[in-house]
This record gives structure tokens, sequence and C-alpha cells, in this order.
């Protein structure tokens, strides 16, 4: 189940962004304001703001494909440099098409390596545990936060275009 | 992975839920008002307040584990008729106790069994599909809501009350 999370999953997420984005820069622009303003807001003085917000949801994403596939050394690097939407947007577009080079063979292992990062000091999870335990709440919290930081500030999207479309059946 | 996710992951978020409302009463306490006035609070005129967004919470977390095991006849009623802080606490305890109900082996055909419900109008989603695109996004949507709401209004909180503690290995 780890690819259609990682991959599939964590690609329409970022794709979703990508909507909700583009609702809150026809937002600013009926109320005639910048919407890179946008962009620095956030719900609480020490908190991130939306661009950090979407910059680690970002990195959540693409740091989880390719620790679980032993792939980090080829991971896409960003420097977090991006000061306007259209900037944002193609770290977006960038971080999905990545993990669409993934394969569900990549993640063979994955459930059963051990996960490391810099932070964590030599410590680490299995897989199973840094998927579930840290990468999910991670990228949802991330995703949900810059979801919360635009209804806040009035942009007019809803809860369907934070979860997307549904694959239902008849 | 379904039961480490909707069993053992859903019933620790919600008790991260638990010790954040314990860290809201504290706050409340020291800036002399009535906890029950942050229940109240929203982040958008037109969005659940945070009584709505915890009550959610359960019962997503309720009704994933109960439908992927075919079991949703069983599941505790809940009215929403709480209205107090500790009445909800009550109710993340009691969804936390009924999730622990669960054992792996009653979600051995969870994956391909098809999951509705009455406002889907007899469409339907695999047990993948609604665990990844609608239990987990909802889940972590609701939890994360609630954690902003506090965070908008001063509660001291951070990243890893949300996350709860992590089984690192050395």
């Amino acid at each position: 189940m780890i690819y259609p999370i990682v991959i599939s999953q964590f690609s329409k997420m970022l794709g979703n962004l990508l909507t909700i984005l583009d609702k809150a820069a026809v937002h600013a622009e009926s109320k005639k304001f910048d919407v890179d303003v946008l962009l620095q807001a956030r719900l609480s003085p020490d908190q991130f703001n939306l661009m950090r917000q979407i910059q680690v949801a970002c990195d959540t994403a693409k740091l989880a494909a390719a620790r679980l596939a032993d792939k980090e050394q080829d991971a896409p690097k960003h420097e977090d440099s991006e000061t306007t939407l259209g900037e944002i947007k193609d770290r977006l577009q960038n971080v999905i098409d990545y993990l669409h080079t993934f394969k569900v063979v990549d993640f063979a292992s994955a459930a059963e390596r051990r996960i490391t990062q810099p932070r964590w000091k030599g410590k680490s999870l299995s897989g199973e545990e840094f998927l579930i335990q840290h990468a999910l709440p991670n990228l949802y919290f991330h995703v949900t936060t810059s979801y919360a930081i635009l209804r806040h500030n009035g942009v007019e999207i809803g809860k369907m275009d934070y979860l997307g479309a549904l694959p239902y059946k008849q």
C-alpha cells in the first residue's frame, strides 16, 4: 500500500494544492490585491507562513518517496528561495513530476528499511513507522494548514477542493 | 497496513488531541477565561468550530474502522450533544477505547471490500480507496484544523504535540 499512499495520493494532494492556489489567485484579483500577500499570511506569529507550509509539504512528499525507496541522493534539490505564486506552483509541479518517476517495485523493501535523517542524530524508524507516524501526519498537517490559512483569509475554497475527486463506482 | 493506520495511528492522533485539549485548558486557566469559549472558536465564519472539528475527527476514525471491518452496526452512537471540554474529551476516549476492540484479522478483507455511506447515494469506493483517499485525509484535516484553531487562539502547543512520540531506535 506504500505506492498508492506516497505516490498516487501525495501527488494528488499536491495537485489539489495547485487548484487551491489558483482559486486564491482568482480571489486576490477580484479583491484587487497582490496574491503574493497571501503567501506571507500565517495563523499565529510563531507559525510558518503559507509559503513555508507549501515548501515543507513539497519536501515531506519528496523525501518520503526518496527515503522509502532508498534513493535520497537522486531527489531534486530545492533551495526554499521561492517568493512568488508562480515559483511555488513550479515547485509543486516539479515534486509531482518527480513522484511519478517511481514504480511500485521501488518500494518492495520499504516497510522494513531503517529510515533516518540528520536531525534524528543516528536514531531511526522502520519504513512503516516513518510512513504512518511521520510522513503521513506531516504531509497532511502542512496541506491542511495551507488550506486553513487561505480559508481564514476569505478565499472561497471547500472540503472538496482539499480532498479532490474520488474514484466512486456506481 | 490497515490495522497500524486505522487502529494504532488513528487512536494515537485522538490521544494527541486529548493532550492538546489539556494544554488548552491550562492556557485558559492562566488567562482567566472559560476554556469552553475555545470550543466555539473557528477560523472562518462558515467553517466548523473546534467542537465540531473534534466531533467529526471522532466519527471519521470510528467509522473508518467500523466500515473497513464491516461492523458498522456495532459502532457506538454519538449524538453530537457535547457542550463542554469534559464531554468532548469523554467522546475522544470512548472512540479510542472502541478502536482498541479491533484485531488485525478484522481487516483481512478490508482493502477489497466495497465501502459506501448514505450521502454517496449508492456509489462506493474500494476499502483501499476509502482508506487512502477519504478516511486518512479527512482524519488529518479535522485533527490539524483543531490544532490550528487553538494555535490561532494563542494556546502554546507545537508540532510535537500534534505528532506525539515516535518509536525511534538507536
